[in-house]
């Protein structure tokens, strides 16, 4: 099975696809630029659901839903928002079929047409501010804290699995606020449960900053967000947290009585993250053999394949291992004993190993009678014979240590190949070699336009920290105020 | 606030919307037919989730996420499933807005036109059997038991929040089997969770059977369903499980070797509960103070409110209960301490009360001198002051007190309002009053389109238990095999 994977340096993309195949996370399906997400991505997908969603409610968030379709007009209200997004959308134009004339299929009913086409949500700003204007009158309304789990669709054209599909499963927060400041800090708040996110459960080492105005969210004032490098040395946004000032508040006249009695627009916020990540989470870990995941992550923590001939002997490591996959639950960690006949020890070994379980036990007749079974760990291949007195706990330590290792080689691996470029010639190679590059920029989107155009390289974030050392435009040698990432990026 | 409520006898209709209201579940949006769920209305969706997630995992079935939009020829490949399904629907047929020629508005693309149009799916049956056709080869893939939560769309004229809305949010199960005793078998373990999950969750005691030929699932060979009986008298579907047979198998073309290399059709079933649920929750057990939740699914099981008039008694307040919520949370009741400034207690009573928190304990200067709290369920609205001591075990006994309560109320209900009838006149006069009316039917598509058209009663199941007596239809004489089920129905 490992074997009919691609390796990364062959084919970097076809290992992906093959890595989203032979480990049973998704397929294309039948409609262009959709995906069926397969048990075992949705599985990895609920993980980080359950994760991001207590983050969230333990600071003060609520879910909610609000409807998929939005009327095409409510995209006119906010001027850069539709620019940005409201172009490549799928787009509900009537609400009936009927049998054709001859009787053997099914036509659009032409009489069954909408007087105003409803726009498959690409994301939600419009309809929920529009809700808003209805739900917020006083101080006594803020902040209002909203997330939606929810799909959306952007009509794209050239898509690969969970890195970019027409239609994609998400979180979207929508916060109301009094000031500035308070939206401000939500927006910061949110980026430090998107870093935190990233880098405790995914074991992603992500770098914090703002988007250039380029680079920002249609309809934000300010947008920041976490970035990450993969293995091929791109780079992947891994979530994003708008400010938005005061902008949709004003396009859909959402208004609060202030403490003194005054009416004022509100604040607002917007952020998400999306089963992008999943991408992500492939990319960052995997390995020539499959998958590598995450021991938080990961659907199944441990695997237990038996070694038999006999149902006798298979009955016998049933009654072995009992007690020890109790104590696991126990300690909620999450254990498989995969006692299927129909395949043999090879391919089950194979076959976990693609699918990037961090912990492999095996238990044959040997270690019937030494008392002892084999643990194979995912990330570094290793294996070794240990007692089975308290391997609960040596297990549950085995899968923390995993979760810090496989974090500290995609740090490791960032380090080495983030660079400083002072010269243009210096950029432009470092660029094509792959990794953040952290270069002087003089601040214009001019500029920033012309290094994309020449390099494929774009700023990925302005770093948050502001005690940025001055420096010359590396493009223009015009005054910069301090050195942005660069890179080419997902 | 409570007052604002519209009793049941005066207007059923509008008592149910007040509710909807006034508890803050949900609201119509912009959109025509589609609802906003609000978050307290969320949260109910999110612990039923929660709930009969675990029960579909307990018994071996995994989630996955497939495509929102379906081909529309995909509709037309199983005959019965597209008349019932596919007519009153939302057809997207472009991709692409762009800015009018004055530039002050966004419209369609005429460019931009699918070659096929895509449904918005009103039931997932025809993209998962497309997408099982490549997922089955041989009985070793086999059961595929496979569950999806995710919204659908089915284009609605006369819409009610909860009840009857465009799109609404569900789960709909998926499985294949080799032979036609396991799908069935596994049509009618979905009964059970549904029935079981409705009366120990939901406080809603249900009949279990099967549907008549007219009222069964597009497509389905058998449909098994549950009924609950509403506080008006009128019937209420809450769940229902199909055996498909092998038509969709046929449909799509999914077929398996067997054990014996030989190839067959794959069995299989479909089964579904949605957020409808809410509504059923609502009517069974709401009085006219507003909202009546049953424990196990109320997001605030316990919620405190402090009756103080300075600064200082709130915080000796807090510091009292300090203790009491912690060993409360322990015991995973969810409990909220309303210490809002800026409502008054009385205030807050009505609010809680409408939102139908199922104990509100209150504490003033009297209870912290006394050491005692005031203790009120919501099911009884039975007040009483108990002593601080072991506070918490008095309130979980309370809370699976109500929960039994509540469940007892609506099955002395049920049975109350559950009658037999033996002649026409008394059938016509007993559906009229409302209620289930057990009455014999000749088996005919005919009598019961007949019976519908005079009375407006529907058969709502036809009882599981085979030891019935025989009889004679009470529209036309004619042979009955047993009674079946009639009622008025939402």
């Amino acid at each position: 099975m490992a074997k009919e994977i691609t390796s990364r340096h062959e084919n970097y993309s076809q290992w992906y696809n093959d890595i989203v195949n032979k480990a049973g996370l998704a397929e294309n399906s039948s409609v262009r630029g959709s995906m069926v997400i397969k048990p075992y991505g949705y599985a990895i997908w609920e993980k980080m659901q359950a994760a991001l969603d207590k983050m969230f409610k333990d600071t003060g968030h609520e879910n909610a839903y609000f409807p998929l379709f939005i009327p095409k007009s409510f995209f006119s209200k906010e001027a850069s928002h539709v620019e940005g997004f409201a172009k490549e959308c799928a787009i509900v134009t009537h609400y009936r079929l009927k049998t054709s004339e001859d009787g053997k299929s099914v036509i659009v009913d032409e009489d069954a047409k909408l007087e105003e086409e409803l726009i498959v949500r690409p994301t939600s700003e419009a309809i929920i501010w529009d809700t808003y204007h209805r739900w917020i009158q006083s101080y006594r309304d803020l902040p209002l804290l909203i997330n939606q789990w929810a799909n959306v669709v952007r009509w794209e054209m050239r898509t690969r699995l969970f890195l970019r599909t027409s239609e994609f499963l998400w979180q979207e927060g929508h916060t109301a606020h009094e000031t500035k400041e308070e939206a401000i800090k939500e927006a910061e708040l949110i980026l430090d449960i998107y870093a935190d996110f990233a880098e405790r459960w995914m074991g992603l080492p992500v770098l914090k900053g703002l988007k250039s105005p380029n680079e920002r969210f249609a309809g934000a004032v300010e947008t920041y967000c976490v970035e990450a490098l993969m293995q091929d040395g791109k780079a992947l946004q891994a979530g994003t947290s708008h400010f938005l000032g005061q902008n949709f508040a004003k396009a859909f006249d959402v208004k609060y009585l202030t403490k003194e009695n005054k009416l004022e627009y509100v604040w607002a916020t917007s952020w998400g993250v999306s089963t992008r990540l999943i991408g992500a989470l492939i990319m960052e870990h995997s390995d020539d053999n499959g998958l590598v995941l995450p021991p938080k992550l990961a659907p199944v923590q441990v695997v237990i394949v038996p070694i038999y001939k006999k149902p006798e002997q298979l009955e016998a490591i049933r009654q072995k291992i009992r007690e020890m996959m109790n104590r696991l639950k126990e300690k909620n960690i999450s254990v498989k004993f995969d006692d299927r006949d129909t395949y043999k020890p090879g391919y089950k070994f194979a076959e976990w190993e693609v699918k990037g379980v961090p912990v492999r036990l095996a238990i044959g007749p040997r270690d019937m009678e030494n008392g002892t079974v084999e643990v194979a760990r995912r990330d570094t291949l290793e294996k070794e014979i240990l007692k089975m007195e308290d391997i609960e706990t040596k297990i549950e330590n085995l899968l923390e240590k995993i979760q810090d290792n496989i974090y500290q080689k995609a740090l490791a691996f960032r380090e080495d190949n983030t660079f400083t470029a002072d010269t243009w010639e210096e950029f432009k190679d470092r660029v094509e070699k792959g990794g953040f590059v952290l270069a002087h920029w003089d601040g214009t989107a001019e500029t920033e336009q012309k290094i994309k155009d020449e390099t494929k390289a774009t700023i990925r974030l302005i770093p948050l920290e502001h005690d940025r050392e001055k420096g010359k435009c590396i493009l223009t040698g015009k005054p910069s105020e301090g050195r942005v990432v660069f890179a080419r990026a997902y």
